[in-house]
Order: structure tokens, then sequence, then C-alpha cells
């Protein structure tokens, strides 16, 4: 089996490929080759018995996409894409990379031909909501984005589902929840202190807190995305019928719930170096996100999540520190 | 107030310039101009006091959309679209006219700038639905089109939300529905029994039925056509929040409603000339298709449809047949 990783280079892309090379097989099916595609170069493979490639370009260049559709790949994990934050800041840039490069991708496989339908994972996101909302987002709740970014993904969702009904693709459509405790060093991202509120204090460092502790959101882990990813391309997608688009479980809490968890695992030392920092630019944007899902349909189709956000901590200590908290 | 109608030579478009030329003026403004543009020539433009021009050209060619903003117009309807059967049929062209066409016309609207920021009210379709459906679909039901077609205008939709929340253009999404008595000859339309089924009977002549007398669907007469698109363009726009898209009102009928309505209105002997020929291919399209909705939000707005099957008669005798019944 030849897997296809595009946006490679990214944090979920590069646990991905780590987890693939460990496993060395995909589902039932061993894996013959990774092909890993970015922008950016992605840090030097993982020991694997197969060969992992790395290629750098832009998937929203004309060509780019057939070139990768040459390779002939059987899966293919699309997790391009720039952030949110960028595609409000840069409208044609957020066009361009998360709708066109898409759209060239789905084209590319479409003109194949042959008989040729990959199995397509397409990392969507919750933004692809807007407030007002329910309690509890369901399963058949409309998309209505706030954000360019959100508008892109939810244009990507519906292209991927007509092109998997007229056969051209077998795709998965998965709506990601925020991903926390993500690794790495802080950054600007408005939804980024859901993560360093957690990850600085472990670490021994102060972060800033710019919300307040009634804020609500949608978590799950690192190693649930990866989770995520393996099981909708070994799943068997007659599940979804021709709907295409999951919403995947997570974890629901609030600021508050997320720093009590962080007390019961790590102490109040660790929590005291959380700094209360209000920004009404944030507090703003947040206020317009998802909060709490019914996700359903994605746990009846087998996606697995976290249950609480102790968990979350819990296994961000184990897969990023070691085991040992600052 | 100069005026745009994309798509001016198709039944809705010819009965919206007839009313506008008739009218004068579009809610409070004066008309100074209309301009009509379709692939195909309009009928000769109706008497008016001011001057009504025809552009002939198709959207999705380059540098067309910039030619029809060049004219500044403050009120575009778009109303252009190949037909379900046709975007199933001609995956590309369908792209091409339904999705590429309308993203032309948006970015061409985003390229103006100086403030320019035209009324766009775009007609979108039920199709943007695909079952299973609830009893009465709502207002904050998820798009999960099951044609091509109805993909199209859902990204449509999502475009044009995201153009109007980023202040490019001050856009109103209309979701109609299926628009019946439609006037004309019968078509290859698989929707076009709905209309047959009384039109041709009440001209004396003999009209095909191909599915049960169980089958219920979403109607609304020309002339709710042409009150919806009136009522969007001159609506005080802040009303629809970043919710630039409703889902209009109609009337849910069964077949067997409309027939008994027919004979209410035109006795046993028009209704005689309905002759029973069931279709496979028509009633498993049809099977996919919305029945019902409870389109709250679009009367609460102000727009308004008839609210019987036999008052859509009644339209269709005094619009199209001068009140008589052959």
């Amino acid at each position: 089996m030849k897997i296809l990783v595009i946006g490679g280079g990214g944090m979920v892309g590069v646990k991905l490929v780590n987890r693939l090379a460990a496993d060395g097989k995909l589902g039932a099916s061993a894996i013959s080759k990774i092909t890993r595609h970015d922008v950016v170069l992605a840090p030097p493979p993982p020991v694997s018995d197969f060969p992992i490639d790395t290629l750098i370009g832009d998937l929203s260049t004309p060509g780019e996409a057939e070139k990768l559709v040459a390779l002939r790949p059987d899966v293919i994990f699309h997790l391009a894409a720039i952030v949110s934050g960028e595609a409000e800041a840069d409208f044609e840039k957020g066009y361009r990379i998360n709708l066109d490069g898409t759209r060239f991708l789905l084209e590319a496989i479409r003109k194949v031909g042959q008989g040729y339908k990959p199995k397509l994972v397409f990392t969507s996101s919750i933004a692809v909501f807007g407030a007002p909302f329910p309690e509890a987002i369901g399963d058949e709740f409309f998309t209505t984005p706030l954000t360019s970014y959100g508008t892109q993904k939810a244009i990507c969702e519906l292209l991927l589902s007509d092109y998997s009904r007229r056969g051209f693709v077998d795709g998965v459509g998965l709506r990601f929840p925020t991903i926390c405790v993500r690794p790495g060093k802080p950054n600007l991202a408005a939804s980024g202190f859901f993560s360093n509120i957690i990850r600085e204090p472990l670490a021994g460092l102060e972060a800033v807190l710019p919300v307040g502790e009634d804020v609500r959101h949608w978590h799950a882990s690192p190693r649930s995305a990866t989770g995520f990813l393996l099981h909708a391309a070994s799943m068997d997608t007659s599940a979804l019928g021709n709907r295409r688009i999951v919403t995947l479980p997570g974890v629901s809490c609030t600021v508050g719930e997320q720093i009590a968890a962080l007390r019961k695992v790590a102490g109040d030392k660790v929590v005291a170096r959380i700094r209360r920092e209000p920004n009404e630019t944030i507090m703003k944007i947040v206020s317009g996100w998802p909060r709490n899902f019914d996700a359903r349909r994605g746990r009846e189709l087998g996606f697995v999540s976290e249950t609480s956000f102790e968990e979350i901590i819990r296994v961000h200590i184990a897969d990023e520190l070691g085991g040992k908290i600052a």
C-alpha cells in the first residue's frame, strides 16, 4: 500500500507518519511506501521498514496535484491548509491554498480515470460552524462559518462528498476538534492559549490566559488526531453512505475545568504559572467558536477520543514529556 | 438605480424584468436602467420608462464578469445556472457554469474595491438538501446534496455568505421551492411533471404522470418567484446577520393533493387528461428530493408564497391563461 501525506510537515502530519512507520501497516495492509509533501521541509523521516520520500511543493501550484497523483497512492491524507488567522488576514491566499489546492487534488484524481479511486482522508474543522449555536451541536446542524477558513473547509467538504458520490474518490472528511495539548512553542493563533496554559506551566514556564474561565471549547489530543486519521483510512466507508463528513468526538470543557484538571494532575505550583491577561480581541474571536457537540455519529462510526480533560493532560505528559512534570 | 439580471433570458428572469419595467422602481428607488445578460437571446424587452439593454455571453468565460461589473450595477440578480439534469450529465460544465461563474462574479465585485458593494440576489435551490430528511426541514438543517447541481448551489451559498461577511457584497441567497406551474412546453427535467400535470390539462392537452400520488413536494408559483426576488433586493439585509441564505416559504403537497386541487378548480374533464405512466428512473430521482419545510425564518423575514396548491393553480390561470380554462 502506497500512502501520500499532503501537509506532512505539520504537527499532525509528522505524528501520523511516525505512527505509520512504527506500525508498518495501515489496517490489514502492509505499507510499501510513504510520500510526505509540504511547502516546508519535514523533520528527518522516522526509522521504517519501507521508503519514506519527502517532496517540497505547494498543492495550489498548477501541476502539483497531478505530480502527486502520478505516484498512484492508495491512500491520501490531505492535511495541508493555512490556519484560520492567516486565511482571514490574506483573503486570496486562503482561497488559493485551502480551496483551490483541494479542488486541484480532486480534479487530478478524477482525471486519472481507469478505475483509480484512492481513499482520501481530508481534515476539516469545527470552524465550519458559526454562532449562535444550540447547547450541543448535533450531527445535522448546518454550516454557517464565520471565518473564510471555515468557509473554505465547508466548501471542500461539499466537493469531497460530491466527488465521492460520483465515484471518483473514496473520501472521508473529518471535523477535527481543537487539538490540545499542542506540543511546541506558543504561537499567535487565537486558539493557542487552550494549549499554552497547560503545556507551558507543565514545562516550568509562565503562560498567558487571555479569556475568562467560563469559556467552553471542544478538544482532543494529538494522539487522538492520529487515531482519527488511521481509523478513517482503514474503515469501511459504506457505513457513511453519501454523508462523507464526520464530526469527531472530543471533550467539551471550560477553561476553568481545564485548570482544575491541571491542578489535579500537577498541583497548585504548576497552576500558579498561569497569568490572567484579558484580551478583548481574542475574547471576541473565541465567542463565535463552537463550545460543545453531540458527536454521536462519529462515535458510532468507531472514532475514539479522550473522555475528560484530565486524560488529555495525561496523554500530553506521556507522549511529549516522557512522563515528567517540571 | 441600475439593475443587472444575469440569466435574464430564463423564465424567471423574463418575468422579473417585466415586473421591474411595469413598476418602474425597486423598493423606493426609481430604476434608471436594466441590463439583461444570458447565453441565449432574451425575448424583446417590455415597454419601460428607462433603457433595457441586452447582452449575450457566458458568465463562466474569463473576463465576462468584469465586463458586467464594469457597468457598476447597484443591484444584481444572479439567476444563471444549468439545471440539475445537465449538471449531473456533464460534470465539468456544471462546475464551470454553476460554481466558477458565480465565483468569477464575486471576485469581479471584490476587485472593484473603492466602496463598491452592490446588492446581490442569488437563486439557490432546495437541491442543497439530500435525503434522509426529517418530517419538515427546518432552517438549521444541514446541506448534504445528492446531485452535483445541489453541491454547486451549496458552495455558492457559502461563498456568497463569506463575501458578504467580509463586506465585498451585500448578498442574499434564496433557496427556491420548485416553481410550479411553469409556463411553456413540457421539458425533460425530472421535476417537469409537477407542472405538466396542471398546465397541459388546463390547456386541453394530455399530460403524463410518472410517479405515484403519494409523492410529496414543495412548490411556489412563478408570481411568488418574482416576489421573492424583489423582496430580497429591497429588504434591509441587517435582519439576516451573517446568515445570508434563506429557505423560502412554499406549499408542501402530494401529487394526489395537486390533482384534487385541479379537480376543484377545473373539474373532472380536465383531470381526466392526466395519464398514469410510471417511470422507475424518475421515481428514484424524486425519492431523494425534499418534501416539506418549516420555513419559519423566510416568512419572518417577509417572504410570501401561496398557502395552498389551489391558489397556485389560480395564479397560473390568471397570469398565463388570461383567466380561461380549455
